[in-house]
């Protein structure tokens, strides 16, 4: 006790981490402090790794009572710049890396136990070899970690079917600011005893406390796959489409992406190998996956039929039914590469928007004109998830290049599209958070009433302030 | 406003509800006083009606300023006692019954927004009408209400596939405890921007405030069912099943019901019609229910040739495959009709407890020989959703009668039940909630950080103590 009242907080926490758990060398930082996407370059003293939840219980009490700021990070793969400290040199960096057990997988109970610094990837194999499917994937999973999915409340490719990250977490274990451990991990499909605690950590951004490790749900592994590349007039006709394929598919529709013309124009003209699937070029296309647990050919005939009808309806002007798995990865490249396209074309003002399913048309048109008005030259590439009422609504100019002139006007053109999202009821970030990135604004389009919840909520848990500081509250 | 300092705060209450809007006659107000299950009754000197949520919003403002109790009731179908005054008489009753409108419904969009005071069935027609489902159903539904069933995270027999009333909620909107609106109602599939407060409201049995309307999603109406009565050795080979049939079937059972041999006598015993779908008695039964919105006779077959290949392996000894859907409800009759059966055969001793899936199967005998054998002559009926890991565990003697001895006793044999479920890691409340029922046992069994972090999210939003006074808490 003597000796701990001679140290520093510093010297408090590396002992608490234990030989192997911290690092303070410069280099080895480094490469945590910047954020993805190279936009924001944090400031740390020290690293921390703890290997075990009760040493990561001891280290946020020692942080809690010395007021030593945590940074919480996974695989650092986050777009709003949460998982990286501030500038000042204040807070602590702790990742996660080290916690990286499955502790549990139970096929036949469909749910398995993971801590937070497993790679979404890996869970995946898991799940594979366990003849089951985790339903949650994005184009980070060789990095992205299911804590930070969780704490970011991560979405994907699969939402319109199985939901997002809170939808998969059937249980929590986190330690709370005051180094508390929250135990809810047992797997219960069922609790109804007060307060649902472990929804606040998910999506919280690790400003609440730590999450440490989930029961995640299971599903059946697929075993048939089908998919097609549907060629439509607009986003009215492809909201259409979902509609009557739900019903046609038994709600087996995974995937619904939104593709204009221009985005695939941007991917076979950068990426190698790419290759349109329609004879002639159409002005929208929607990727549709459909899938299913039971082996046969059910799913590939319901939509083939579906798309027939539609077709006849004039309601589908093309459209394309993969042979196989690999001609529908084919297919996929086109929707997958489409951001990197986009990179390579040149920077671009982007925005991970929602508004409610049905309107999303109507907002596309509306924004879409407005911008291209007010914003000579400008174009707009919205593309993604339609199926979920999120697009990724990204303005650019019709050419490529630097577009320096644009970009050093990009959050005055941003606070225009967020003004339109707000008029629709909308999100300003449907996936990605809000982090640093965000803050101001939420802090000026969000409920009132729902940002005093949030600050009371924060203050009730952290009233010290010691969790991620400086993220999503301004 | 001179007026208003004049005034007793139920005098300013009376006013801010208007004309028609409260009413002080002790017989209109029993109605409301005595819980559904007549285990309670409270005392109240005023029941408000607001007619939408403006005026809800005054009344609570005024209740927070005067320090005056509030109680939210919605259909009065709760079992646990949430939704009934305190006996004190210091709460103001508040019931919904006159908010309910569905508000929109958009069927290709699959939301629907209703307010709380929607009563279930109304729902339930609503989304039929539009050739829609709202996935949660349970015997309350001619007289439970969406902001009830909100509130108590309500359960049903489709929660193995579609969740609980958690799972449905899109968009909330609610009257927050210092009078403010909440308004997250905009179905938002995907919506990242900070806590999401609207969890909380969620089965926080009105102790955060009140709900007032909801976007829910909907799901595309059923056109194949396929049921089964199915009789096996036990539990386990039931939980066996379940994963054979969920691959088989494509993920689409709905319903996977557990029926002990002595519960399907009872029903047989005492409910006039009800006849037993095979020919011999089996020891365990489980009802499965297997739907697709696509039509034809996909599922069906899957089910008969995945129970025939479960035949043939000795996991199931016995089956009968309902021939159409009149067939099918008779079957329902025996599961739905079980709870009666129980009550015309004598009082009993519930508790709705949850293990992990995997689990349930090894708590049921071990928690059965412990108190079958500390309590003789007791007998267990044990039943409900064990696709869930949520049973009913009700503890009787064998022959019917008051049992007065055993009941005296409730408490003493229903902790002994709570302290085994503890050791299993599960829930002491799995769909009913804790109310004034259960609060001294999750005071005694809670995570105690769960726990902590409750009061403090409480004291946070609530901090004068008028939402729901005496309920969750001790």
């Amino acid at each position: 006790m003597a000796t701990h009242l001679d140290m520093t907080a510093l010297d408090r926490l590396r002992e608490a981490a234990g030989p192997g758990g911290w690092s303070d060398d410069p280099d080895r930082l480094a490469s945590k402090l910047t954020d993805w996407r190279n936009q924001k370059t944090g400031v740390s003293p020290l690293l921390l790794l703890p290997r075990d939840t009760e040493t990561l219980a001891r280290i946020v009490k020692i942080a809690n009572e010395t007021g030593t700021p945590l940074v919480p990070q996974g695989g650092n793969t986050g777009l709003v710049g949460a998982g990286v400290p501030e500038e000042d040199g204040a807070a602590v960096l702790v990742s996660m890396d080290r916690m990286n057990r499955i502790r549990a997988l139970d096929a036949p109970g469909f749910t398995v136990i993971a801590e937070a610094g497993v790679v979404l990837e890996t869970l995946h194999k898991a799940a594979e070899d366990a003849d089951c499917m985790f339903p949650l994937s994005l184009g980070a999973k060789g990095s992205a970690t299911i804590g930070g999915l969780i704490s970011t409340n991560a979405g994907g490719v699969q939402v319109l079917r199985y939901g997002n990250m809170r939808a998969q977490v059937i249980g929590l274990e986190a330690v709370l600011p005051d180094g508390s451990i929250l135990d809810q991990l047992t797997p219960l499909r069922k609790d109804n005893t007060g307060y649902d605690i472990k929804q606040l950590l998910i999506g919280a951004e690790g400003t609440l406390g730590f999450v440490t490790a989930a029961s995640l749900r299971l599903v059946p592994a697929p075993r048939e796959v089908a998919t097609a590349f549907v060629a439509l007039a607009d986003p009215h006709a492809a909201l259409t489409l979902l509609a009557r394929l739900k019903a046609a598919t038994g709600d087996n529709v995974d995937s619904f992406e939104l593709i204009p013309r221009h985005g695939l124009d941007l991917v076979l003209q950068h990426i190698p190998g790419a290759r349109d699937p329609l004879s002639a070029p159409y002005p929208w296309y929607v990727l549709v996956e459909v899938t299913s647990a039971m082996a046969g050919e059910t799913q590939r005939q319901a939509l083939e039929t579906a798309l027939a009808a539609a077709f006849e309806d004039g309601l589908v002007v093309d459209a394309a039914l993969a042979e196989n798995r690999t001609q529908g990865l084919d297919f996929w490249r086109l929707r997958e590469e489409l951001p990197e396209a986009e990179r390579l074309d040149g920077p671009s003002i982007k925005h991970d928007v929602s508004v409610p399913v049905s309107d999303m048309p109507r907002f596309m048109e509306e924004a879409t004109r407005i911008i291209e008005a007010d914003w000579p030259g400008t174009q707009v590439m919205a593309f993604g998830h339609l199926g979920d009422g999120n697009v990724h609504y990204n303005v650019k100019t019709a050419e490529p290049g630097p577009r320096t002139e644009l970009m050093a006007r990009r959050y005055e053109l941003s606070e225009q599209v967020y003004d339109i999202v707000a008029r629709y009821g909308g999100s300003i970030s449907a996936e990605h958070g809000i982090g640093t990135s965000k803050a101001k604004t939420l802090a000026r389009l969000g409920n009132p009433a729902k940002l005093a919840a949030m600050r009371a909520v924060k203050a009730a848990l952290d009233p010290n302030g010691i969790m991620n500081p400086g993220k999503i509250f301004v």
